[in-house]
């Protein structure tokens, strides 16, 4: 159920409808809008009476949420949500105006490695650097990530070069570690229902970028991220990275018409991952472009200073000429759908 | 086996080397080129002695062709292919710098719906009209089109509004009618691997429209334009229009992948049918952007006049404002890839 | 609509009704059953009033059906459907207890080549032989059937072996020749939804082997049947291959689940492919095993006397010593479930 | 690589081996067999050098392994795994000649019901109770399962019933919880690519039981088993539970070509869930069967005194009487196959 409180209604009207909330047993969400505050109940076994709570001072009305997801839903809060990244110089605000573009390789394998990539990326208009530092891998024996000196890495990308940090964290305990030193914390598309590692990540202060699961429907992804919602982090950036199907002439299938399914039930702002999504260097830049277009808030690219010596995902690695030239395109067609891109900062002045 | 002709080979050496090969009981597929001409072998069992050839007058070498397609590969000939639709004022050229728009209903239903939505898109800047009248359906209790008589209509709607036609042929006997009617021969989706009707189709004069089948891979589709090309018909036009997944929020999953993948692999041109490609009028739009964006030649997009009274495909057919709208937008699209679109010619003038 | 008719209903009751439905110009479906007559009605646009024939001599009551097939439904015909297939000596009943097993080589290749496969297919108690004359190859460079003189070998197989032959037709121009020689025809996964080629199969005498395309639903496979029944051949076969997922251990995913799932919507008897099914000779006995305990009326099974050297699908060709392991392993699961097999029946006395 | 001992090898050349693995910063896996013991080698970058291994004492050969996967190989260890679960008179073999059922609710929700399904699943020839105390679900708003509390009811199930108990472990802190009341920890399908999780599981004393992901390819589902046993734990059993496609008539779709599969390349025992591979309780029973006859090593069954009051999955959980019938039905193909049932044994007595 989801309380709407008139434009008017006081800080003492929300907290005490937060209160009621709370004495029955639920969980209180309150989320400020433009006009006018909502509150989203979540907790309940079964329906609630519209009246108890319409009879509350500061109440306009109760409204009963259709949708099994509830916290992501455009029923309860129908303004695009803006996701913050990052302080003071870094700060960086996800699914407004302008396009957002995370780059980085796959894995931090070195400092030299991070900081080339870096320097790159930054200069060609990247806002958010992303490298991994723990690696989920499809085999035991692969190289798993440099763990803990991989974080302290990015943590020097962030100071040098101005960069907010994405990086992933694969359980709950790790999560204790990763959250000190990333501005965002992903959430791979394996553990997209590791539902113990979303609600760790649902009670963490950093925004979380989800990637949908190989083979997660809409309703499961968007369930997905209400789990972390439902915890208290409203910070949820979702990212489309391809799914499985029959098809062989690319790693994963793209679906790029989940954007404007997404844009259509949720608030959140959704990315595209042309990189995974399609697993061949040559195809990313194409699709990257079609995200753009299709209405995606932003891209997330795997750019390595030489690609043919990467520890992981290589051949789907742009080199840093090929990630300039994306980043030209892509703001092309950017202005054309009405956003801006941040294609070329100066940096070291 | 591909026989490369010296630049300064005369058409009697060309003549020679498609008769030595006829004489082995193979068949011979001369391809003028800008600079010099090829010449595909097919119909061998097994491989072929270079050497047999490239002895013959004006012949500069004889090269295996690695891939199971042929005539479509890009090993056989490397300059994308212009295919040429319609005549006089009518035509059009697809696969070149314009991007070709095809538009119209999914069936043709009467006179006045036709020519509706033909006025309508035409104004909108479409060059080429699309509309059923063998309808190929799920049920056999479905409307199945008006056949013979829609025919007609269709080509009333080009002569008075000066569009191309794109019609469906369901069976090689009814090939022998469409193609007295059509400007362009579409084989559905459904009969991607009819293969008695790709061999019509390829003994036809008519260039051919050929649809992904929804669970084809890209080697098979390929192989199903070789069939019309194997046949003598070297105008073939390929159209995505999703592939069939897990995936429930649209009715099939569109894979823009496969642009790029056939860009790579194929001098054939490429269009995306993002109609059926997602089946919901809201998706039409931006995926015909991303469509674009990717690097498709053309679209494929169906309008009604009154899709709500559509006898079929109603709900993702879009309102002629919706068309004029899309128009807009991926003219836009195209300038910034380096496409022209005709976006609004005059007409009755 | 469905017309169900008193027990006592006469013959001039039966008649009377069709002409009613004729008149109205919609089609009758006489159903003859154990109890009663019932007389399905197609070809209506909208609903039918059941006051209109509830009146009329003889009718029991008039049912709505409310799937989206009719004919083949259980709403329409409760019991079992019972196919007759072959004449005289060769006679066998598909759908009833006794297992079908249809076997033999993917492409007739040779008299030699048939001959041999079905001298040892039949003594392991095959009553059907299998043995394509016209193949659909995904390349139009692969072998392609012998054709007409195929046929001829497969009617002296018949003759000299006492098998009913199931073949392949590709179109309906082509079936024409193929009804002439075979008992049953066979319409592939790829013309699942080759329409014309369905009707025209609903207007033959003989029963249709109807294989389920490679991404269709279970709704779309049951529709593809009512077009055959819908012209008046009720005398259809189902035939689950495998279709097609992101596996890659296997060709196909052989979907045993729509084996209970037919039988419960449908009267038609389904049997499976093994062979398409896996692509892989090791796998066919296994999962021939699973179909019968399933509850497949039936296998089909590719059967070559050197796979070594077969023309096409040579890796998923059973042995002849294979072939008769299966039999016995499948005849023992049948005994569990109730069915009885012809594992070796005497021949040549 | 894999070291194979001479069969008059001693404990202390094997013990001479591992420690020269181990010397070079390597991982020595021993696994004794019938004949002789093998001793698998992980943790290496790169190849190793044969030569190095072959000269020690009791050493007959090294051997490259030439899959991903090499503990999980049937090119490390030839012969079926044989798994032991619980102790005493719960004590049960999986892999082995006795077909192993495991039967029970999807989730614990009482003492009743738990004791009410395992009276009857035990009467009918289950050896092994399946229940879950932490439910893995699409929403954070679905019952969530008993926790703790559960775990004691599943306890108490172990020491009434005797029967060993499966259970499900959602994170490696849950683990620790988790494995001191289970005989068998069972790792979801959405886990499948839980990295910590597997590597947790590996270093647990109890053997795991690992369901394959949705879209799990076959190779992924035997490196998702090789985390499992690199870490030490050798005990581990695979569960086929369906895979998604594009089918719609079940939950899931059951690929039992996936069993032969298994056999081929790995010694793992393999078992089949019939009840999430088909999400329909009328599927449950047939599909049961052709696990069985496919060869199976035992069958995975939701059962529940009521299933329409069922927290979770009751539509496609058994009554207690079907239950009984699928014993019945699968003791039946289990003989046919050669393996024997425990279908009906005594209790309490």
């Amino acid at each position: 159920m989801l309380i709407v409180m008139k434009p008017q209604a006081t800080e003492g009207d929300i907290r005490g409808v937060c209160e009621k909330i709370e004495a029955l047993g639920y969980r209180a969400h309150p989320m400020p809008g433009a006009q006018r505050t909502a509150i989203g109940i979540t907790g309940n076994q079964g329906a609630l009476e519209a009246a108890e709570f319409e009879s509350l001072a500061g109440v306009a009305e109760a409204i009963r949420v259709s949708k099994p997801y509830k916290l992501v839903s455009r029923e309860v809060k129908n303004e695009d949500s803006l996701i913050r990244v990052g302080t003071g110089e870094n700060a960086v605000t996800i699914g407004g105006r302008e396009l957002t573009v995370i780059a980085g390789p796959c894995a931090i394998e070195s400092r030299e490695q991070a900081f080339a990539a870096a320097e790159r990326v930054r200069r060609a208009g990247a806002r958010l650097f992303r490298g991994g530092a723990f690696k989920p891998r499809t085999s035991p024996y692969s190289f798993q990530g440099l763990g803990k000196a991989g974080l302290e890495i990015l943590a020097e990308v962030r100071r040098e070069f101005g960069l907010a940090i994405v990086t992933e964290t694969i359980d709950p305990e790790n999560c204790d570690l990763v959250e000190q030193y990333a501005d965002v914390l992903q959430i791979g598309a394996r553990n997209m229902q590791n539902f113990s590692l979303l609600k760790r990540a649902g009670r963490s202060s950093k925004p979380v970028l989800l990637k949908r699961g190989m083979s997660a429907t809409l309703e499961e992804f968007l369930m997905a991220a209400e789990y972390i919602l439902s915890e208290g982090n409203y910070h949820v950036i979702l990212c489309e990275r391809g799914v499985r199907t029959f098809a062989d002439h690319t790693r994963n299938t793209l679906d790029l018409s989940v954007i404007p399914a997404v844009k259509r039930l949720s608030h959140l702002p959704i990315i595209v991952d042309p990189s995974h999504g399609t697993g061949q260097r040559d195809k990313v830049t194409p699709l990257a472009r079609a995200a753009v277009a299709v209405g995606a808030d932003g891209l997330m690219i795997e750019v390595h200073p030489q690609p043919e010596r990467a520890l992981s995902d290589g051949c789907q690695s742009l080199y840093p000429d090929q990630f300039e030239a994306l980043m030209e395109q892509v703001s092309a067609i950017a202005a054309v759908v009405g956003r801006t891109t941040a294609k070329s900062l100066p940096i070291f002045d």
